[in-house]
């Protein structure tokens, strides 16, 4: 597959500069590119790179427009640019529609005739499985689970019953949607276990990475609205809500009953305690736990600065102790006040 | 199924109030049930929402039995008798015993015939399956496992070889139990690997969340005593215990060989490092890293509070200067006991 | 089998004190040790334990050489050497070599007479097994993946298209392989997907971890050096290198592209952010958040103090005003400075 400045710039916008015939095939770094590939920059700060690219083309900033005489295309956001192109030069592979022999599907289970079931894959009884649906190798999908159009399961990945899924989600190898949330109720010396009975509905174009895990609500369902993005490794209690467009990176763990708004962006290995209410276009940094809701959009941090660890120990051990520092320096204060008020009196 | 309000009185204690034939068939939140359902308060908190409920029935502590009209059980422990009366209205779906066509079993292994053996399943040579004993599709059971009774596994969980599982567990989809603890000795400039030779023994009742991992001992055995819950996604190293009914919250990480006491409660993304003794009834806050031992009961934090991001960078900045603000403050303690003291001489 | 401690020092050296015609068969510790087993001390700190042992021997440092009457094994590192007896007493079982009936190979796919594939595996198309390769019940690899020989994968690890593995990895049941990265672009208040071209490239004698996730590169490689040992349930995201030798405990996450040094040990829950480089030989301590590149070997820790609830909260909540504490400490020196210049002049 190669297309030609000209060709991709019908379809994605942008303006050529240089030989808009430019054939390219692949997407690569600067570094790296060959001739037939095109580069991208998105940082002007990186321009000094561009001199030394053998690539064949390159997406630009109108800032960088002149930066180089290479064939290029100018966009106003370079990154989501090099996005599209990429996608157009690498599709998804090809994959042969129909049930593999060694898959198992349950009774009532409905699977568009444009669907894939890869080997060994179970589908549960009464389950639907939408057109043009990959559902990959090994994957199992509880009864009566319902999964709309474009979907691509990797290798892997397990749906418990009764959840809901929209169209294009992709969710990578090793995912569990819709296991029990962690409901326990103390009675008598025992905990005893709280039947989750909600489940876990996904809008459309969602993407979850591996090993990512989405509990099933304990009474009502946890939802996932549109255009969500997870990284791998996150793990969501039950009766979260996550707004369109919020974006989260790995590691994260979103406790019970926590609803997040949209276009939020919370940084890895974060936390977020339960029954909280996040706003929109709210900015977490990584390895930050929020314990209390957030009312306003803004960028929230609560990190540790790292040290060489003997500068760490001497410091962290005042930690322990900066409520007594804190009042040792306000008796500092009250008696210099009062040394500046004898003063006065006498200097009278 | 439905059952009366007296009916399930009977079973599990509680005194009823109004209408005891009154019937229900299903569980909700005070805000989403219908009539046919029955909802309940935890906290007198929420008592407001007791008028606006369109519940059947409702189940009350004491403090709460007057506090509406509606047909209701009054309970002391309304939380639990929640999780009762769910469990009642939501049992377990019925699973077929027998051996799926598509599972494959080792040789020697022995299941009891009112166990289930799911689609694509694999059992490993001299395996015991215990009764009435689930396991889901695609869960690999290693060679000489020995399951209890009543034991359900998602689907997809793994456990190796040698481990030993008591009655009543559910692990969630994606747990591995017996993968090689961490044990490697550095020889020569390269990593060589301690064998892992001890098994996981889990005892009765314990439930483990989705993509929970469990290590085998390095010699002796990693041991989760009875009525342990493990939420979703924690790690648990080689050759700890964790004592009988103690409750974990997910992403928490615990170190080799460290001994967890009985009804601790560890909040979520919580870490402890290894050799170390936590005593029992310990609960530690989320995002808390245990660094020592802890020999009393009670309650343990180390969470840095967040705050907007320019905010923080303000103050945490101050943490690399924790002890020179310290000797600072001395100083000026220092500098002013001698001013008094001079002062108190020249007074004289 | 069992071995004479003769026998065992001919094959690893050291230095036998004591009947060297002592046959052991198994390791274990000094509290669990039987005749017939040997065991081991690395700290002289434990001595005290060698006199209650039941060891039928041990294998000890030269500090410890006459600290029992045992038969010994005296040497340098007697860790390592503990490693190596327990790994010559205890290989991998024996695998059967061959494709199991269940299992489904793509077509043009490679598989070493000598490689034994489990039950229900899935093999792609043009996948390469190398010789002596065990694919554990269930896995998944994708096509085009090359492995290498002596590879063991427990069940169900996935390897997605493309990846190249090395000689020797063990990998552990649940780890994903060349998932995609997390690459997004914001275009238009919609988050448009990056294809992930890149691969996983993992050299020889590596380890992974259950339930541990790498992710392939976005248009270049992630790559994981010769030697390195990873523990479970760790992330490792797009584009990252980890220099041979390093070692990193559970939980810990690496953000895209940054590059780890040769012979570094990173402690459990730790993160490091994306884009960084951090030097050979260095260590950085649990639940650490590295956000700026380290150049320097050497142990780098951010651990915040754990204290009884209501102490750390006493002392936490001055944490956001700690630069207003650095002012008020910086007045008060100034004050003082003032008050003794002043002094100062009316002395003279």
């Amino acid at each position: 597959m190669a297309y030609t400045l000209a060709e991709i710039a019908t379809r994605f916008g942008g303006r050529v500069l240089g030989d808009a015939e430019t054939r390219i095939s692949q997407i690569a770094t600067l570094e790296k590119a060959q001739s037939g590939q095109i580069s991208f920059l998105t940082n002007s700060k990186y321009r000094a790179q561009l001199a030394n690219t053998r690539a064949g083309a390159v997406i630009l900033g109108e800032a960088d427009a002149e930066a180089t005489d290479l064939p290029r295309i100018i966009s106003q956001n370079p990154y989501a640019y090099f996005a599209k192109v990429s996608a157009l030069l690498n599709p998804f592979p090809e994959t042969l529609s129909g049930v593999h022999s060694s898959a198992v599907v349950g009774p009532g289970a409905q699977i568009d005739p444009t669907a894939s079931i890869a080997a060994t894959a179970v589908i549960g009884a009464g389950a639907v499985i939408g057109a043009d649906t990959v559902i990959g190798a090994g994957c199992c999908i509880g009864d009566n689970v319902v999964i709309g159009r474009h979907v691509r399961l990797y290798p892997r990945v397990v749906i418990y019953h009764d959840c809901v899924i929209g169209d294009n989600l992709i969710a990578h190898s090793g995912v569990v949607i819709g296991s029990d949330g962690f409901g326990i109720a103390m009675d008598e010396g025992r905990w005893i276990k709280i039947p989750q009975i909600g489940r876990v509905v996904i809008g459309n174009d969602v993407e979850i990475g591996a090993n990512t895990t989405i509990d099933r609500g304990a009474l009502d369902d946890t939802v996932i609205e549109d255009g969500v993005k997870l990284d791998n490794q996150i793990q969501i209690a039950h009766n979260v809500r996550i707004g369109a467009h919020t974006a989260i990176a790995g590691c994260v763990g979103i406790a019970g009953s926590t609803t997040i708004g949209k276009y939020c962006q919370i940084g890895g290995s974060a936390g977020i305690l339960g029954h909280l209410k996040i706003a929109d276009g709210v900015v977490i940094a990584s390895f930050t736990l929020i314990g209390k809701s957030i009312r306003e959009a803004g960028s929230y941090a609560a990190i540790y600065p790292f040290a060489r660890t003997e500068d760490w120990r001497k410091n962290a051990v005042h930690l322990r102790h900066l409520d007594e520092m804190a009042k040792r320096l306000k008796i500092l204060e009250q008696q210099l006040l009062k040394q500046e008020s004898l003063k006065g009196n006498t200097d009278e």
